[in-house]
């Protein structure tokens, strides 16, 4: 007989959170046992989101009050920072943590520092997690019990770039990435930045020069590669709710082609249930992956034959997040890793 | 050991048709194992629509081409006229063909005619036909061979305003059905009039006094009430791309009030899996059920206390169209009747 | 040689204010002498508005700090309530006030304090005002010293249903209006059910049943007809920035035809420079009169030859707003009644 | 007294003819004297853009069908190819002609024909054009006969690089530019791909490594720096109707600084009336020049100290096409350079 394991959701009130319930909800091997927040305890989930009213789940709690001697996973949506200081006080008890914040993703405290504004305060925990880009990332995945899911904007970069950066392909001291993201990347809040009629009928960059998945990006770039890294990246608001596409630029290296990069990703990637190399020439829209964790990448040559343009595209909510966070999950069980993430994207 | 059916979707390379591919692929009871088209036949599904390119689906073929011996149920996805000729060929030989068009909707061929603008060639099949608005016609499906899906406005429609007509808590003759829905609806094809640049940032009506779904929701509000019934109706194009609300007014009937029509509501709809009443105050939003087989009904007192507003949300590719269609094979086969249905609304 | 009067705009930090500026800026009689701002107090205004950033306007200041002596026109482009508590303080030293808010526009007191939520308490001032609905108000617009520019949704309703209100061509009793509306008419604000991931994709209804514009058009309708009257109004928010659509439903009055409504409005309307009425069987569409002072109107004959159907659509920020009361002042001075408006609506 | 000039409009029908239409109706010194089109010729021009029902426009006509004598300045808003022709039948009648297409933009015919796929058919006429980027061409522009508008790619694209280029402020062989449109940008046509569900909640590039607009860039470029260019350019599609925004990246050269570049920026642009640095910090974004002819560009360090992000932002049909058109009558013609272009930008 099949087991079923209790999920808590941290943070289920934001736009992971919903995400994560929305993909639990119907995994097989799943059951939403609690689902906490911190401004909205006490209310049903259906009141935070009436697409939930019909669907049963439990009502909003603090974290402080489940019981968590009987979760066996947890999902944490919670900001970073937050998540860090809650994690520290569940994970004695709670054998397997997902946690989709930035807190455990950077290995270097430092560098967290630095870029989050605080010092890192689990750095015991810190050690032993395991970063999840999922297909760079299974034997390490299996039986951990702390895993860091990417940042959406990391996933969609590296899964473009790592082939070629694990092969010696492309300069990495050329990689520019611009990248363009739909608006729940910015998460559930009240903005005036972020109402409609500012975001409607245009687009615009933002965190020019410094946002904080560089160095993430870096961190991975130099891990498979060996060289040290500073990638050139900016992303852009977008007016759409879902997707993100990464347009990364290189220089080849030495004696390498676009057919050599070609051949790198196409092989690298034929087996991966959610990582598709487009044929020759199709470009990859974002809306072909929407609402699924699925990924594609189009690889092109520049006009200049010594540079290639390698594209991904991912939505942000389950590949970049949510996604990618149950499909780590069932690495780390030893499931099929496919496990109620098997649905096609929602197009048109 | 479960039995697995053959599925074939005839007209697959619509929005229906994509709509009613991504819902059969995770059916576990139904195999996609035929998808027809006219002008796309010969070419690979994925290459119609590339979030599906890496799905594995047979590739398109002219309906001729099919083993229909194989085939255990038929998806009609076609244009009205197209599927009553393609149906009439293959219901021989089909044990259940559920069609999406307008083709059996209308159980008087003049009327069929009137608004269709051609004769009704398959009058014997006609005869046996079952309207599916499914919670109106569950006795009637079990076993059927041929299902007429209602329109998308027909079906928001008819479950905002059957329990009053049957009930007899509105007078008929003053109902007004407002209608907005996105641009899916219109299907999927190359037109001036449904680019980006004509639709987006703007909002219009279309089809005033003269939409065909008009007498389709005649027909049943007739049936449930024994009333002769003239709606008005008038949709109207939203920029997105999925959703449909309507917006039903009426007259109460003498001695009835809105809290009588509430009751009626709740009382028929809550052991319903997909069509769920608002709480009092609570207004049904069309992006709370995208991507779903869900419907929400919404019950308002207006200012004039003998007038009542009833809102009705869907998705009209979903509860709207194809999602009913599964639905109503459930029906037909007496399988669960959430079955390969049960996931939640995409939102955000 | 030409006279510039000096203009005051308080409240200009909201999308009426910063759409009065836009007007103003470019019209050949009025300087923008003076901007004001509760929160926004020493900010340049290019800081609140980028699209500004260029234009040389005078920094934002609270009205307590305007010279009111040196101000020959204020536009009100404040929250009701607030209106009229500075209107008050002002209007001793302003020759002329347009007012933007609701402040000014219902005659009786007493539904504004059951609608507002609050007394009023500038009775004296609101006898004098006149309610500018420009095409049906100039003689008392002229040289009128304070003007109650309408409610957006009235001023698009009124323009559809006056004509035939005022010529007894249809039952008031059985006015039903649904409107549509973009995002601008919520104002600027930090709101999260305002922000883009919650409003794009998706339309709903608000405010059913009790909308504050609902008495502002019986008012209207009741002056211009002499029957008491209750519409039944109703609006909705599309995704979509600027642009509003009043469907309106009526039964015919007894003999009366829809030709001859037609025949009334195109009367009416065919010397009015921003008011058209659409060829048969031509539906108007807010994008077609955005960004401008324009009104288009449609007419349709119902399935039911009783009862008629008339669409009206504006740009709410527009003819809805700013650009109505540039229009009033205009008449209220006696120039040219386009002047400044005299531009073509964007589109695409 | 001041003269009127009386202008055609080649190819009315299309996106840069009816934004032409726009704004010549409103210049002080222009009256629309004719409208061509092929496909529609001889209907109304608000039965083509409702939006000028009511505008008293002219009819459009076929171009034979013109009294060229009578035209002072014509608007070739032309495909390429088809302007080229027609050009070269009405240029030995028409003082001034504006052609916004792209055949008289590259000065080499050879490059013209590789990347138009047609030979140069007015070579003669080629050599008079003057390319009309405004604010780098005012002095060959007095007086000419022939103008050649830039792509709007090219004119975010040159604006934001042309200050540094001129003055060696960055390695040109590095440069990247990677550029965002709006939907308008494809022109009005029947197309499936531009349909709103195709293009809504979704982004993609194309003209990957082989987009027309590349070589007029290098053009330009090697133009102002003499030194040999090869861009890499990749434009992507976007939801919305209007705004392009083009994100340029580039090594400094040697000894070179991010202030060195804004000095140079600021410097240049500091008089000019449509092109504006933003401060230092602030992001340009494309809703804020809608509807207008201003540009704002926005000049960033990158993460890297040796790197350069400049960032430009227009309306691809105003400041990107007819906008630039008219402001380049204006200096032909030696009028002030505002004129007709003197409002601001349409937000929300």
């Amino acid at each position: 007989m099949s087991e079923i394991l209790n999920v808590a959701i941290l943070g289920a009130s934001g736009y992971t959170g919903v995400e994560a319930v929305r993909l639990i909800d119907r995994h097989p091997k799943l059951k939403l046992s609690a689902l906490t927040g911190h401004s909205k305890a006490g209310q049903k989930f259906g009141d935070i989101y009436a697409s939930y009213a019909h669907a049963g789940l439990p009502d909003v709690t603090k974290w402080e009050d489940v019981d968590w001697g009987k979760i066996d996973v947890a999902f944490a949506c919670l900001p970073h920072g937050a998540s860090q200081d809650t994690i520290a006080k569940i994970a004695p008890k709670v054998p397997v943590i997902i946690d989709l914040s930035a807190d455990f993703r950077l290995r270097d405290p430092q560098i967290y520092a630095a870029n989050y504004g605080r010092s890192h305060d689990a750095q015991s925990l810190l050690k032993g997690a395991v970063y999840g880009l999922t297909e760079f990332a299974r034997d390490k995945l299996k039986g951990a019990s702390l895993v860091a899911c990417p940042g959406c904007y990391p996933t969609a970069s590296l899964l473009s770039l790592i082939p070629a950066a694990q092969n010696g392909l492309i300069d990495l001291s050329t990689v520019i990435i611009d990248a363009k993201s739909g608006v729940t990347g910015a998460g559930r809040k009240s903005s005036q930045a972020l109402s409609f009629t500012e975001v409607a009928e245009g687009a615009h960059a933002y965190g020019v020069g410094n946002h904080r998945h560089a160095p993430e990006i870096d961190q991975i770039l130099e891990r498979v590669s060996g060289v040290k890294t500073m990638v050139s990246f900016t992303p852009h608001l977008v007016p759409m709710n879902r997707g993100e596409i990464t347009t990364c630029y290189a220089r080849l290296a030495d004696g390498k082609t676009v057919a050599d990069v070609r051949a790198a990703y196409e092989q690298r990637y034929k087996d991966e249930p959610f990582v598709h190399v487009e044929a020759e020439g199709v470009v990859p829209q974002t809306r072909h992956v929407r609402g699924s964790n699925h990924a594609r990448i189009g690889i092109f040559a520049d006009r200049d034959p010594q540079k290639v343009i390698i594209i991904g595209v991912i939505d942000n909510l389950t590949k970049g997040s949510s996604g990618q966070a149950v499909q780590n999950l069932n690495v780390v069980k030893g499931w099929g890793e496919t496990l109620g993430l098997d649905f096609q994207p929602l197009f048109p």
